[in-house]
């Protein structure tokens, strides 16, 4: 979102800009870094993620500086003024190499990868590790729902349940995912995204009935109409009144494009509606359906031979219910040319030291078979690791491989095409056409194989010993 | 959020603009009206919500007015032009009324009242739910683990798990809930928050051990310091390191704040970093943990008496996990002076006609009691009734009550004194204390009760069966 540019330097944890003061006051500042960027979880119990993100980041990146105000109201907060020196003139110099926005990613593997100073390293941090969680996030509940809904269109209606102004960014996502509209105006202006909606019931109950009100929505809206029907009784009473106007409509020359319904059973609703609306000759008359569907009540309606044509999804799209977030991480991978990690009990927890690169196997059929996670130096390895349980080998030999991280910036500067939101939901409609079903699936789906070389591997059970001692 | 208002007319649902236009064709636009926001289902499975949101609605709507830009954008899909020469010149004229930020509000009872034209109506509407919705869920997520943390102080860490630009309003709402500071940066400029912050393990991992890390840490901020000890090992490494580092730097007179734990089991580390911290004669010393807080969590800590002085929360504060939205609807109540509804098989969904207002009244120890919705002007009612259960009534005659809905806007400009976020907190905390705690407790939360004046209950009787007909 450029118009938020200007103020991105703040969108920052406190500790970013304490860190990075001592480092400057300890002359530690021009330290090389690399830092990565993974996942842990894949949300909603399902088998894969859609990256998105990407673009924010890497144009915040370009445009950053710390207007005067910033810098003031640092200095009110105790910083150093050398220090805010320092941040006057700070601009990126960074690299990064990184998947491409609507690419499918698994747990554990660094899908980005920052390439520069400590500094500049940790300003990046929050404001990346928050556009890309929810986005992904987001981006894969889309398509899943998309999946459910086997083809029908789908439009965001989430924005009043959104939180604050994530809702624009949502919508984003939402087209990243598979979603074909969005009600949200300011998304649609802003990411060049199709426009739908309806009517309210406010609408209805402002005339004295829902002849009136459909009446004078047609006029306004000749050949746009799809009408609410379900504000007093929807099979009695809205359902003629929609026939009764869409007929008065053709001897005009014009056609509504159908109806809504936004409560009750769905279902039942839907199909003695298609009835009404077929007996009166209107088989072009689309069904539109809302009200709390997420891709399960999606998938048993269409199970249920709903005769359903567009989906408006709101509240379970833009959240992300009932997952709240993508559990993403950002780690320190390398310093001075020394790998480095964190340690934890938890061996999940311990992250993978050195610059990284992700090769992705395909299968016979020339699908997706398995991610291996490499040093950059490294050539095709033979086997991969378990990254938790290292007695679990993947032969790779004789499989077929491309690398899918790409340079996206450099010296701060991005170094590929921006892709429209369109473009990247083509992507990465592409891509998950080529992930197998069995990790498409709902319910405990397959688990797609990440694995670490051996000399990866290795180097991380060095680390790890070294720190230990 | 100021800085966003220019763009606020298009933070809407595209179907607000198209029934807008179709009230304007149809000459209807300057229909009188009045719609109510409410909630249905407390999120939490908790006993009351607070109210927060408020004050960036009547600040968008003060300042709301289209761009060229806008009109531009809009005129390029399809809206008529005379429509748009009227959106040129629309400005906000409405009246609202509504509880104050930081009220505790319940389900059904109508908290704000908008009266205006059609038009200003359905354009308040999706930006009202956006903002209202979304701060209310975060401020009752934080009231709630304010409960918990029984006076500890609690921080919102939770910037990089937020739903994009969302984070900022969640810290504001955090603030709003009981919550004492923020990582935040750009929610302290905005919202004049304190900041608070410490340091994270990618600083440990750049220096070469945790002695040298904490070192330059403490020179760069010698009175400011939280250091974090579970990089490696926290008891074997990191609370050693700690204790040297905080003793060299009483030698030069100064005192660290503490230390923090950021993984592992947060009561078992606690109790034993309190222990060796004392043994060192760092008594001063705070304990901050971290790490997928919330208040069920922080219940447990402090229950096993872990010696926790300061709470760290993110993920689930800023996305008000596990519920991910508030479900504040926006209804028509009242059209050219006729009361209005929506009709459902669902009696919990059939809404309020007419103009209303809410008493509040208090128990013989001066605690809340129970909420009767009335019509603007009735007096005090003697009974309310059950909204959904009409054989549920109660008696009202010999309470005290209060109306604690108040005019916000008058003709679209604000007619109350706007508040600092910390006094908001603070009105909120008063009020929380005048709710009895059987509804604040967690598990099956007394139910408070709100009821409708016998002549509300009468009027929504006779519209619903008059539209039935």
């Amino acid at each position: 979102m450029k118009f938020f540019q200007p103020y991105a330097p703040l969108l920052t944890d406190l500790y970013q800009l304490t860190m990075a003061q001592a480092y400057f006051l300890s002359n530690t500042h021009q330290k090389k870094a690399s830092f990565d960027y993974f996942y842990r979880k894949i949300p909603f119990k399902g088998g894969y993620t859609i990256f998105a993100g990407l673009e924010d980041v890497t144009d915040t990146i370009e445009a950053y500086h710390f207007s005067d105000k910033q810098l003031g109201f640092l200095e009110k907060k105790g910083f150093n003024k050398d220090f805010l020196h320092y941040l006057a003139g700070f601009s990126f110099k960074t690299d990064i190499w990184s998947v491409q926005e609507g690419e499918v990613i698994f747990p554990l593997e660094p899908v980005l990868r920052i390439d520069g100073n400590i500094v500049e390293c940790q300003l990046a941090e929050t404001m990346l590790l928050n556009y890309i969680n929810f986005q992904s996030l987001i981006a894969t509940k889309a398509s899943r729902i998309n999946y459910a809904a086997q083809g029908r269109l789908l439009s965001d209606f989430g924005l009043r349940r959104a939180h604050s102004l994530g809702g624009i960014h949502a919508s984003r996502a939402a087209i990243i995912g598979g979603f074909h509209s969005t009600s949200n105006v300011i998304a649609g202006l802003w990411y060049d995204i199709e426009l739908s909606g309806t009517m309210g019931h406010a609408f209805i109950e402002s005339f004295d009935n829902e002849l009136e009100a459909f009446r004078n929505y047609a006029k306004a809206f000749p050949t746009k109409s799809i009408f609410l029907v379900d504000t007093y009784n929807t099979l009695k009473k809205g359902i003629p009144a929609a026939i009764q106007v869409a007929k008065e409509m053709e001897k005009d020359g014009h056609r509504f494009i159908g109806i809504r319904l936004d409560s009750g059973d769905l279902a039942y609703l839907s199909k003695k509606s298609r009835k009404l609306l077929d007996e009166a000759g209107l088989q072009y008359a689309k069904i539109v359906v809302s009200n709390q569907l997420d891709e399960k009540v999606i998938k048993s309606l269409l199970d249920q031979g709903a005769p359903i044509d567009i989906f408006g999804v709101g509240t379970s799209l833009v959240t992300g219910n009932p997952d709240a977030a993508l559990d993403g991480v950002y780690k320190l991978s390398m310093a001075e040319g020394e790998p480095r990690l964190k340690i934890s009990d938890n061996i999940a927890k311990v992250s993978l030291p050195g610059q990284k690169k992700i090769l992705r196997f395909r299968d016979q059929e020339n699908k997706f078979y398995a991610d291996a996670v490499c040093l950059v130096h490294e050539g095709q390895p033979d086997i991969m690791i378990h990254p938790l349980e290292p007695t679990k080998r993947l032969l790779l030999n004789g499989y077929e491989y491309e690398e899918i991280m790409v340079k996206t910036m450099h010296q701060g500067k991005k170094c590929y095409e921006s892709l429209s939101v369109q473009q990247i939901a083509a992507f990465s409609k592409q891509r998950l056409s080529q992930l197998p079903l069995e990790h498409q699936r709902f319910d405990y789906p397959h688990i797609y194989k990440v694995g670490l070389s051996s000399e990866l591997h290795n180097l991380r059970n060095s680390v790890v010993a070294s720190k230990q001692l």
